[in-house]
């Protein structure tokens, strides 16, 4: 049974991020970023709210400590100061869902230290540790370090498609810094197909493989919400 | 039982701040600052794992979102938001302690809100709201607003005493910028004084009442760590 | 001669503030945000580049140190803090417009404090000394605390005139937390009356004289850039 | 003529760093951290004013935006995000130094960036950049990418050497995460050496030729004053 999650309660304080009213309704789990590379308490608990009203599953989406870069420019941690960042940022979402009588689902890593987790066996050990104390998956790309990692230390591990992205040559996402509107169309066709034969289609042409168990929207396009209402029905004609 | 509590944890990346080590050998609670006023994830992870190779209760030590002026700057935010940045920085130490197979023993405001949860009840409601999930008491000023609200949200409530600190004739506490060195004896003789007869002498030579159930002091005197063993005598004498 | 001047330059890292393209073409004076309550140093350079391309004067506009509160919640700064914070400011933009060229033309603070200065003495005295070195006038509400202490420390001051807002029976303004669209037939009518009989209608209907030589519009209602060519149009026929 | 330079105010709020007070007598730069890394507006203004008070020429020491990381944790900006940081900490500074009556005398890049400038041609151009419109010197590291990017700008650049650290046997410096006391004589012997043979020895033995008209000692060791006394006599003896 394949999952919709979606990266959401990525405001800032006054500054507005993504379409969460419009998309939350589609999918079945909200990663709520957690105040590093965005978001802040006050809008974190509105996104639970959100979420908890329409019932969602709900994971924290922890990022690299840089706001202004929004967690996708690479920086150099030192692991156990990554794990420190992943216990806290979890912590901090789990805080807030005590609060709303509600349990962390999943954990989901944000932007470049997604990719850093995929490539590098560090960085995804870092983050594994720092998820196992709370007894939840993490979400990530399957067949990389970072399902190599959580193996090793037990975490559960659900890999990830991404409809709206486009991919490389070698499996990594290209993620653009500012959103147009996705090709409803186009997209529709990369998620079939994924889900009817595991593959996809690189930038280059090159078809590869996918395994996953969630598939994963982002809030920014311009046409987020039909983005989601989309992959919503794939999703279930499919299941 | 009186039990000795320290502000700890207030080092901030490359910048060091108190004497936790010298202190934490002679403390019954340790008061770990949350990341906002002071403290970074990294920080707390060394400070809890100080605490717990020595045995001592941790507890949170949550402030105003200010770096800069150490959470000593009052500002005006929503009750909403608040309570909601309180819940996150819980969160978040809470986020460590799992890490290390610890619970949550207790919640002491940092800085200017322990000061204005005294005197508003807004604020003082607001940062009970935060801790009641958590299931734990939270330290302050017996016979103030923040007191009064605790008992309205039947969250527990442990009065606090000061030796190391002054008291203005209406009670409240005069927090210098910069912290010189304690006078021992004069601090020993408000401790002795304060468990003995139940008063202290504010600045004006006034005798007041105060009740309490732990002693707080500080780590960046330069004298820190011989006033929390003089404390940790003074209080082992009386109790 | 009434100018038109606009704060501008308040997106921040990922995340878009305002309609800074499309009102751009219409004013006079860009106030440019400098990095504390919102705006980055590559924004700043973006958006001192787009007021270069079409001629316009260039300012600084300062806020308070908390980009969370977008520099709209009250802190408590000491005047030597907050006369820094605004050298700092002033000059980072300066250093931007010396980069291109260009010299500073005025400073509007934003904000909260831009309140504060208006009815406390400290903090207008403590920002007419940041601007005084830069030899350039403040924008600021006239018959406030904020002209006085400008006259007191010789910097030239321009009194402002706010379209886009609603004033309180004591002149001060009232700053939504979020925009709604601006109504263009009650704006153009404030502006004319303004211009011509020199006063504005409060929300309880007292009429009170406004003293003004700029006009200053907001970049973030819907539709920013129509109340921009509105206010243009107006000003222009009575000038 | 070698000159002696200090990288200072690099405390942060209520944080302490470095012995500024007592190394200030002995140098003949200031290199005043901008904000970003590590000081803030106040610090700053305080900092130019000791050593205003002992007539010192005052550059600036811009960093990354990584205060956690004190700027010593790569970061990876775009070319035009890095000048525009670097512009608006220099333009800070300056802003600083104008309310005082001064003038900006150099640019000196701090912790991570100074290495990275060294060896990346990219990083050296964006920061040359910077400087260039401040029409004053970079103090850098000379035969590296940083040398060769000044002089392609046509920003005049004064090489260092580093009599308190050690050399890798690339050239490039180890810096340790934490100061511990300087071995004087062995400091002594390193600065002679350098002043009169123009060589360094690296940490496998091997000897270096280094090209230097400025040397730079820092302020956080604990026997900071005595170095820098030490060296002013050093350079005194040898100029």
């Amino acid at each position: 049974m394949v999952t919709l999650n979606c990266d959401m309660g990525e405001s800032y304080g006054n500054w507005r991020f993504g379409d969460d009213a419009g998309i939350m309704p589609h999918v079945d789990c909200a990663n709520i970023a957690c105040g590093f590379h965005a978001s802040d308490p006050w809008t974190m608990l509105k996104t639970v709210r959100l979420a908890k009203s329409l019932g969602k599953a709900i994971g924290a989406h922890p990022g690299l400590p840089d706001r202004e870069g929004f967690g996708r420019r690479e920086m150099k941690l030192q692991p156990e100061e990554l794990t420190a960042a992943f216990l806290y940022q979890i912590g901090a979402l789990s805080g807030l869902l005590r609060a709303e009588g509600l349990e962390l689902a999943h954990v989901k890593p944000h932007g470049i230290i997604y990719g850093m987790a995929a490539r590098d066996m560090d960085s995804a050990r870092a983050i594994a540790a720092a998820v196992k104390p709370f007894g939840v998956p993490i979400f990530g790309m399957a067949g990389t370090c970072h399902q190599t990692a959580a193996a090793e230390l037990e975490v559960p591990f659900l890999g990830e498609f991404f409809p709206d992205l486009t991919y490389a040559p070698d499996g990594s996402l290209i993620i653009p810094r500012q959103q147009s509107a996705i090709d409803l169309e186009a997209a529709e066709e990369r998620m079939s197909r994924a889900l009817t034969a595991g593959e996809l289609v690189a930038t280059d042409g090159t078809i590869r493989k996918v395994d996953f168990q969630t598939v994963c929207i982002h809030s920014d396009p311009p046409n987020a919400r039909d983005v989601a209402a989309t992959m919503r029905r794939v999703i279930d004609v499919h299941s």
